[in-house]
């Protein structure tokens, strides 16, 4: 009986899934030879700088000067990768390897090289004597490689450095992804972290019909770098019902006799995916009931350094943590471990895995499966490969008519909550929104309209918008939101994270870290450009009125200015149609960071479509009608802004002025690419030294009315003419439940004190300036007045609070 | 038979237990009341500005102008907290609060207010009607208090802002803590969480002899804002077995008839108790086995919005997520509305709760314990008032002799290591270290002669520095082991944590919500000072040679940076003396974050320990020995430093310029106080403008080496005299698998790079200046051949990549 499995490439029948669970001496031959292969080869990159095929007695002159890598979790995820792969050559499945115990890195590589990849995309690291010696001289070297899996090693979408991020990319490729099963191996020490405990619910959101399977393996070997691990020596039943308890059905193989374990392996694999077949079949052919399947996943429990020598000097390693790292130290110094190592080495019988030019030999090479459908070679881990770009609607249809501007209000996240609306319907394979559950707080329900929320679990009748065939995703975990969009990009779709810009901070290291792959990406020219990470950071700093202060914090830009101008992009669009504009241009981009910031609540509409298409297309530029500049020669001050909030209290600033000082030459400029403000050589987007000035001028003073921490701009604007004489308002960390005038009042930067700044700096001041200064001072007496004494005037505050300038204007 | 709890001044008596358990009608008619009163003091916050009493008909003037708050969570937080109060009554036992659904404020803002504590702190807030008003008026009104437990709340030391951590605060609360109960509540939306899924193992390293207790309550109330939650809606036996696989006794409660909750509940919480002070007394008494006790847990199942109204317009409210909120809205401009509040509100029978004061009345004060053991009184949840200096040892006995500056190398951080030791010996109730993973990897191994590390689960023959007794806390989880020192420090007690630099990404955001709970709370006289946030960087960018990219990243630094002067400390010492005076400093100090950031790797070695103490009072000075400036008059350029790693290159570029370029005056500045930087109305331990003048001369161009990212210090020098004039080198986000060499190499920082700044922007040039800068390419020319090209002569590579100048200078 072949699969029918809907829309599936998978041919299995029934007799190979039986052949699966049972290993033949043929297979088993194949297997051990290609696992054997592997761990020599994994030894070979900690150890050796000659001799690679040990074709001579070992010697010193053949050791590395520095021993540095991991064996311990190796030799066991090149075990899973060996059964894997047989996997694939029975049933045909697409499927790919994320090594959650990243510092198994020389494993993962040493799989890629024995599969061919290595050296069809790394021509030098050939498969014969010289290539091997640079497989081996490269790992862990100047100029080399990293010692976990990285970007540079094929089939990986999952850099093993910082931990916890596992499952969490693993569930992201295979969403949308019906035919993927995503191989995801769990480290015990990457399981004590937050982020991993907090990413088995996965399978609570993952629906068997529309998405792919994760098969998690939890490769437990009872130690980290120095010490025991919990789940490594936690009573087994324990650990059985915390799995259960996440919804697995759990199969348990533990052991290290050979071929024993083989067997037993192979058995659990076939075991595990006959039962997702069963699911995805069943969902696929309409038999499926509708509740949450019992996914499977395997316990694996071997020794650490399993095959590596039992004691050293008397002190046992293998099976213990000291075998975590490097297990034979001072091998150059100490002939005995030198001995041992090369006893070690040859224990795997080299001369039987590779021929006389050092090139695997026949029983290696066809233990991988064929072309695409090895794991090294796997589109799906280089995603660029697959992207398809969106369909997108035209931004403009949803634009907000804005014939004069600063009249009018809207909630501009519901303009694009109803162009993402359409951006699902169109992209129903291949575009999501993640969301720690706010997508309506933050006003972005429209695409409810559309899709549900996905939930797996569970579903009463009082739910709304909640349902298996959603494909909103919403739980409550930054985490695994960021987590899940960085699978789903790196695989080659598009998303967007929408979040509280406070708890933005949450993921922060995820911006980081995913950053870091984007920015080493760009350097290897056979990784293909995947969709960017969008981030959405909405219910900001200034208008979190009721929360106070734990919910107000800017800190996110900041994280993603450290980052290299290749990848950072940080946009702060004043109102809607200027963000309508930004999020089409970030939808169509490929391996940036884009941040975008902007409150959910009603604000002043600025722009047209047009001129707003116009502004984001500089990033940067004169708002004429805001200030009393004529154009004609340098303003005596300029009035700059960045962020929706601040760009209010600035063209506010600028009306008083306007109508108060009218002597008085101000230029309103407003900022919606941050990154305009760096200098061309440290960013593309900074503007040329000649637009500078032209916003600018060489040597007026600025005011900068920024939505973020004010450093933020000192840094930016650093080597830029004069910088000295940019003063930047914002956020200054002073926060509280008040009202968001308020917060603009704490913070210094109120339209009061944007006029009163401009006073004291311009560079020639018409008759009146000291009066209007005296005026503002008092305006800001009377607000305080109100907020600390007069909460019974609580409406009154609230409205004049709002700093409703237009309505009273 | 009396308790014989060692050490704990509990009294209670097996009858007492029993009576426990089973509630009489006149415990019930207390609880009930008080549970009655509590939840119209959280309604009234929600919807009162008038009329607090319900002494006249209800009408819209009564109603706030604007809706807020949260009631779905808070009649379950409220039950709960009177029946703790109630086993308190009993048992004298000590215990805290911690709501982990921080945003039933309203809830726990009541019950202090109840318990009369909110009115000893806050007066105005009086227990009669116009403090009631007060009470209602200022909850999430300007001027007022957040909707979610904050710092201004008594009795709390968890921010219900950010979501994730009230077990980690709750396990740091008790460690070293034996008489202290805390009463962790859990709910099911912060339950989805990375961090607190995380965080459930910390009974994997709780000791019942010396430690305090933890009781979770696991509230499912099925929802979130607008969805369910994955446990809410989980098969209950998949709960039951999750919890019970993280190594808990799962007691659980469900309903919603009354009284039988109250009974039943009753009946709960005194099993959980007795189960805790079984283990605690079998712990203290020796007949403990020493296995990992299995604590108990409750599972509070309890409708959402309990006792609010059943639907609303025809639609189901309680027991869905619509009463996630304000259930009633629109209640000003809809009389059904009115009604349905007025109600509600007097279905909880407001005459017989109050008196005609508007006090609460005897039944209710009753149910209050008394004193100190209210929880909203707690010494514990304001640990400034329990804080001890610690005992420390004269940092000065660690010393490192240098007899001559930059000539002899060691491990900074081992002689920290040294100190911490006997920091331990010497405060064996007061001092932890927190590090994931990484103690003897960060050199601060010596902490392991006098402890071994905390763990509860099985110990093998092999483990070393491993054991019940252990103090030291290590496990793979920033999130525990920042939040661990979080609750070890709010309760008053000493500690440091420890990690990766790059990885202290992961727990930013806790940094950043614990800034804001310091600076919070300098603002509330009755918050006692508790002991600083001390958090130690190693495996710094510039070292992580064989790691790579993911490891490399200071962003931290730039994340403390945006935190108020009033808390944010950032040090960088060069060497192993300073290290150890800023750490004694920081020992001593009181709520701050103290950022400390040194590598582990063997460095040089600058000051003598009274250098080092003067340097470090100064917190930035001129290195006279290293550079050609003689003090007399400005020099022709200023070379400054803040890090280890750059320190060398600055000194070496110094020392060349010294050898090759005699006739420039050159001086060298080291900055160990980052903050020093800052203007002084901009920060405490910011210089005033004559010392910082004194170092960095008005108008002579300054080459920084910073080890963070450059941004850093164009934001700290901004407003300083001609700040433009300061061209920073620092990391630039180019990290790869390299020589530390060849780290400052790709960031321009090199010592090269330093000479080559310092002769482009000199005020003035000997002759000899051409040749030196060719001389200074020709060097970078000749690393990046060997870097690039010629990996078989890689000890040479690394000889010289490390860059010792002293040993070849």
């Amino acid at each position: 009986m072949t699969r029918s499995v809907k829309g599936s490439t998978v041919t299995a029948v029934e007799s190979e899934i039986r052949t699966l669970a049972e290993l033949d001496d043929t297979e088993l031959a194949r297997l051990d030879a290609w696992w054997r292969a592997n761990n020599y080869l994994t030894i070979g990159q900690i150890y050796l700088q000659g001799n690679p095929l040990l074709r001579e007695p070992l010697s010193t002159e053949h050791i590395k000067p520095r021993l540095l890598g991991h064996w311990g979790t190796s030799p066991g995820l090149s075990l899973i990768y060996a059964h894997v792969s047989r996997l694939i050559r029975h049933t045909g499945q697409q499927a790919i390897y994320l090594a959650g115990p990243g510092h198994g890195g020389p494993a993962l590589v040493a799989a890629g090289y024995l599969e061919g990849t290595y050296s069809e995309i790394y021509p030098d690291v050939s498969q014969d004597e010289a290539g091997m010696l640079r497989l081996f001289r490269q790992f862990s070297s100047p100029g080399g490689i990293p010692s976990h899996v990285s970007v540079t090693t094929p089939g990986s979408i999952h850099e093993g450095g910082e931990l916890g991020y596992v499952l969490v990319h693993a569930f992201g490729a295979v969403m949308d992804n019906p035919d993927l099963l995503a191989i995801a191996v769990v480290g015990d020490g990457e399981a004590e972290t937050g982020p991993l405990e907090g990413s088995w619910k996965g399978v609570s959101f993952l629906n068997p019909e529309r998405d792919g399977a994760v098969l998690p393996i939890l490769h437990l070997n009872d130690a980290k770098i120095s010490g025991p691990t919990v789940l490594g020596r936690k009573d087994p039943e324990e650990v059985r019902h915390l799995l259960r308890g996440h919804g697995y059905d759990v199969i348990e193989v533990e052991g290290s006799d050979l071929p024993g374990m083989h067997h037993r392996f192979a058995a659990a694999l076939a075991a595990a995916w006959t039962r997702i077949r069963d699911i995805q079949t069943a969902a696929r052919d309409g038999s499926w009931d509708g509740t949450r399947p019992t996914w499977p996943l395997i316990v694996l429990r071997s020794p650490k350094g399993w095959t590596g020598p039992d004691t050293v000097d008397g002190t046992p390693v293998t099976g213990t943590w000291r075998s975590h790292q490097v297990p034979l130290s001072g091998v150059k110094d100490n002939p005995e471990h030198l001995a041992l190592l090369e006893r070690w080495l040859r224990s795997y019988r080299p001369e039987e895995l590779f021929d006389s030019t050092g090139a695997p030999v026949a029983l290696i090479r066809d233990q991988a499966p064929d072309g695409d459908l090895r794991m090294s070679a796997s589109p799906h881990a280089n995603g660029g490969l697959l992207t398809r770009d969106l369909d997108l609607p035209d931004f403009r249809s949803y634009a907000i008519e804005v014939p004069r501007p600063a009249q009018q209000r809207a909630e501009s996240t519901r303009k694009l909550g109803e162009m993402i609306r359409d951006i699902y319907t169109r992209n129903a394979d291949r575009f999501r929104l993640f969301c720690p559950d706010e997508t309506n707080s933050n006003r972005l329900g429209s695409v409810f309209d559309v899709s549900d929320r996905a939930f797996m679990e569970r579903v009463t009748p009082e739910d709304v918008a909640i349902g298996r065939d959603g494909r909103v995703m919403e739980v409550l975990s930054e985490h695994n939101c960021h987590g899940w969009l960085e699978g789903y990009n790196l695989t080659g779709r598009h998303g967007m994270f929408a979040t509280y810009e406070a708890f933005a901070m949450v993921s922060a290291s995820q911006t980081v870290q995913h950053g870091k792959w984007l920015q080493e990406a760009k350097h290897l020219p056979w990784r293909a450009k995947v969709p960017s990470l969008n981030v959405l950071l909405t219910s900001t700093a200034w208008r979190n009125d009721h929360n106070g202060f734990s919910h107000q914090g800017p800190g996110l830009i900041q994280v993603v200015l450290t980052q290299r101008g290749d990848v950072a992009r940080v946009y702060l669009p004043p109102d809607a149609n200027t963000l309508l504009s930004v999020a089409d241009h970030c939808f169509r981009s490929r391996s940036y960071i884009n941040l975008i910031v902007i409150d959910k609540q009603p604000q002043l509409q600025y722009l047209s479509m047009d001129e707003a298409i116009e502004h984001c297309a500089r990033g940067a530029g004169i708002w004429e009608w805001a200030g009393t500049d004529d154009g004609t020669s340098d303003p005596d001050i300029v009035l700059a802004c960045a962020g929706d909030v601040v760009t209010m209290e600035t063209v506010a600033a600028a009306q008083i002025l306007r109508e108060r000082l009218p002597g008085l030459k101000v230029r309103v400029v407003n900022v919606v690419n941050l990154m305009t403000l760096v200098r061309p050589k440290d960013h593309p987007h900074g503007m040329s030294e000649t637009l500078f000035t032209e916003l600018f001028t060489d040597d007026v003073d600025v005011i900068f009315s920024f939505h973020g921490y004010p450093g933020a701009i000192h840094q930016l604007v650093h080597g830029r003419p004069d910088a000295d004489r940019f003063r930047v308002r914002g956020f200054i960390e002073q926060g509280t439940t008040t009202t968001p005038f308020d917060m603009t009042v704490r913070n210094k930067a109120s339209r009061y004190h944007l006029v009163m700044d401009a006073i004291n700096n311009a560079k020639r001041l018409p008759r009146g300036a000291a009066d209007l200064k005296a005026w503002c001072r008092s305006q800001l007496d009377r607000h305080e007045t109100y907020v600390v004494e007069h909460l019974e005037d609580m409406p009154e505050v609230r409205d004049w609070a709002l700093g409703d300038w237009a309505a009273r204007g």
